[in-house]
């Protein structure tokens, strides 16, 4: 199995709305709960490719019990910690005459020193049956922002290929652990290295620790450096669309391409497909997967060089 | 005791983000949970002012779940009657640049016709030993327009003084089944009656069935239209500040002086002074007790004739 970590899940709530008018009150026409949390949604993912995943992570209070609630039902293995604080709610509210969405994160509830030592006992665990992980998305308040870099340390002595996708300080120091792979995009890479040119910074990355650096580069697709080579990877077209999800997408590409053994320019067509067809499926975090069969072939991956 | 029925009660939240900007993403600072719906609020108001106090309505799913419990530490006793559906949720996202809020409100859930059922018995024993009753807010999808009318109807069997306080159908239909009290702002007294003044229109709504007529005014305090006069309170200056729930504390008093047998003059001086102190407060449907105390002898009320 492929095993997923969100250490900051959420319940995702979408409102519709006719029209978003600040300081106006809003009868809110339907109301969408989905279990979330980038690593869930890699998962669903996952799943939806033919990988059996296990989710492990925090949940806790009202939100949590109904995030397991509709996790239940899905593929991928609830392997949740329960903790005694309350699981963040997101609300995205979508303007129906734009189509635009406005987004409201909850802070995630605080972790206590006890319920990081069960996620690590857990996650030790899983790690025994696990091809693959992937530690996904942002820290909840209470959390050392060293927590990836010692989660990174024991998939590596478990040896597990391990994958990042998190951003700021806790990707700085998730990179020092030594990943197999991270997953930032422009800006996250910009933030970690200093350097805007992105090719100089995925190289810059892998100088600080990362093994392979994919980074994605919004409708531009992929760029990767590994130590195979260099690659980017472009959909025939930019896709417009709602980009939630989209780099979940590419996440669970690149772990399935990874488990089974594709060499990288098939990874990265995968990936780049992947997520293109989630950017034009009309539910966020959904692929169309009519459009992911007919992207695969149509990808366009070509050899960079190293930077001058 | 007083007893007040909330037939779509809500989980309200507060969010409270720097500043709102439409289309983009927001991380919420602080968020507060609170019981709600009209009935909900005239019943803390009604504790806050020394009356016992019952709750009665729907509640269900994880919202009404989480509702019951932040209900069960205050003085209000809970009397709701649970459904398969869930409860909604109202989201009030302040600006904290402008302290300017925007509402949204989920539908509701849908109700049975057992479940309607239910509440009719609950409710019909309640009355038994209700002093009065007020008949608050929306009603949720399922029931049947003329659901006040019914429990207008049963409370009138009973002998309990009854207030009704809704809008748009719901008030013509109730008005009809001739209510002690009804208590709509100006807007929805016009859309009961098709006149824009407030005092021809509360005559109009009497001769629709409704007793009295309190009708708020906004800053501009109550008109009220009875059997025994006309008169109109107004508080000694507009008050600036958040209106919510100052309605429902204007309910509140209306009731506690009708148990208390006040003269009218007495009740529309404490519900001025109580729905002004409610803007002035803080929170949203909380009101500032000093100022209730301050503003109660400076209420001006003073008796209206007919219209001509």
């Amino acid at each position: 199995m492929i095993l997923t970590v969100t250490l900051n899940t959420a319940l995702d709530i979408t409102y519709r709305v006719p029209a978003l008018a600040p300081h106006t009150s809003h009868r809110v026409e339907e109301v969408v709960e989905r279990p979330g949390g980038k690593g869930l949604n890699v998962a669903r993912v996952l799943s939806a490719l033919g990988h059996e995943s296990v989710v492990t992570g925090f949940a806790g209070g009202p939100a949590g019990a109904l995030l397991r609630r509709l996790l239940a039902p899905l593929p991928p293995h609830d392997a949740l910690v329960p903790i005694a604080g309350t699981t963040r709610r997101t609300i995205a509210v979508v303007d129906g005459s734009t189509g635009d969405t406005t987004q409201l994160n909850e802070p995630g509830p605080v972790i206590a020193p006890e319920e990081w030592a069960a996620l690590l006992d857990r996650y030790t665990a899983l790690l025994a049956s696990a091809r693959a992980v992937a530690l996904c998305g942002s820290l909840p308040p209470g959390l050392h922002v060293g927590a990836y870099a010692e989660l990174i340390r024991r998939a590596r002595a478990a040896e597990v290929p391990v994958l990042l996708d998190t951003s700021g300080e806790p990707l700085r120091r998730g990179v020092a652990a030594r990943p197999d792979l991270v997953k930032p995009n422009a800006a996250e890479l910009a933030q970690l290295t200093g350097g805007r040119d992105p090719l100089h910074a995925a190289h810059d990355a892998r100088r600080r620790g990362a093994h392979a650096v994919i980074a994605s580069l919004g409708p531009a697709g992929l760029l990767a450096v590994t130590p195979e080579g260099s690659w980017q990877a472009a959909p025939p077209a930019p896709a417009a669309g709602n980009p939630t999800g989209a780099g979940d997408s590419a996440v669970a590409a690149l772990l399935a391409g990874l488990v089974e053994g594709l060499p990288w320019p098939r990874r990265l067509a995968r990936a780049v497909a992947l997520s293109t067809a989630t950017v034009l499926a009309p539910a966020a975090g959904e692929y169309d997967r009519a459009a992911y069969e007919r992207l695969l072939p149509l990808v366009d991956v070509s050899e960079r060089a190293g930077p001058a």
